[in-house]
């Protein structure tokens, strides 16, 4: 590896950290900045990332990305406040929303519980749900963590939690993805499917 | 799309520019960036970026990337200056020192030919290896251009130019790769494989 220089090595490092990037592709991205971008360009992509870190926080509400102490969707009068979809990771909030069909709000627990790797309750935003509940008049939660262990664990521990408050608490669908066939799903998600199969 | 903030959107249109990285793994990496990145850490990225630019550049002699205006290759007096194996990009040279089998040197084209593109042999560094073929006593020119269409136009173009100075001129075996099926390979590479024959 002589024939590589320590500043590329070096780069290509850091790229290796990011998620989804191999070592291969950490090589394509340094050799990318090296040969097709201008010193200008590396700099203004420097300012970006900069920019973003330190203009975006937390909402204090519901613990989505924010530019503003309040996030654009729990200011918005038109949305339902006393729905809340609870998900794990902002980029959640971002899948929900292009869909367009979901009019409540949300809390983001900026997680899931995994005992084994030692992320316990206290460190998700699970307190702060909590005390919105009991500010709030609340009519339903729905759960929708993602589908693996640590996402249904969180889904276990938070019906647990919530459901001695009476209020309606629902678990995201599951089952075969559209537009894709039954013969490639796992048994995992057959047997979510046939549980969760509707009366037409 | 309004819940994602413009600096944050700003930031994944930057990363989709980069190769291989569609828009699903940009907002990833935007999102790592902003969720799992300290300021200090996302400074020391763009640091590093800035330092590859600024003290890469390329080798005075063959147009690899170098730290010095001759690099570590062409400067090291065990390899055979006489073989010079053209390649089209400094990722090649990587590529190829890692096989640790090639002892003579290299010469980066910095890009293939692609008339329709607009990219003529002006565009390439082949003037300046028809100037090292006339002041070095060069033996074997090795032609390790991509095999698809460009790096192939581009082969044939330096074999025409090349011919006629009495050196050696070889081209890269094509084939089925190491580790795959025969019933897997297209149709070109079969009858490459067909036509490089070597007798046991």
């Amino acid at each position: 590896m002589s024939s590589v220089p320590l500043v590329l090595r070096n780069l290509i490092d850091k790229f290796t950290k990011f998620p989804g990037v191999g070592r291969r592709s950490a090589e394509r991205m340094a050799h990318f900045i090296l040969n097709k971008l201008s010193l200008a360009e590396i700099k203004s992509f420097s300012e970006a990332m900069i920019k973003l870190k330190e203009s975006i926080g937390f909402c204090s509400v519901c613990h989505n990305i924010s530019e503003d102490q309040i996030c654009g969707i729990c200011k918005d009068d038109r949305r339902d406040k006393n729905i809340i979809c609870v998900v794990e990771d902002p980029k959640d909030v971002i899948a929900i929303e292009k869909t367009g069909g979901f009019m409540g709000v949300y809390h983001v627990l900026m997680g899931s519980l995994a005992p084994l790797e030692g992320r316990g309750p206290e460190d998700l935003t699970i307190r702060r749900l909590i005390s919105r509940l009991d500010t709030n008049n609340v009519r339903e939660i729905i759960i929708a963590t993602d589908s693996d262990t640590e996402g249904e664990t969180t889904a276990l521990y938070l019906t647990k939690l919530l459901k001695p408050k009476g209020i309606k608490l629902t678990r995201i669908g599951m089952g075969i993805p559209l537009g894709s066939n039954i013969e490639y799903a796992d048994s995992g998600t057959i047997t979510k499917a046939l549980q969760g199969r509707k009366e037409l």
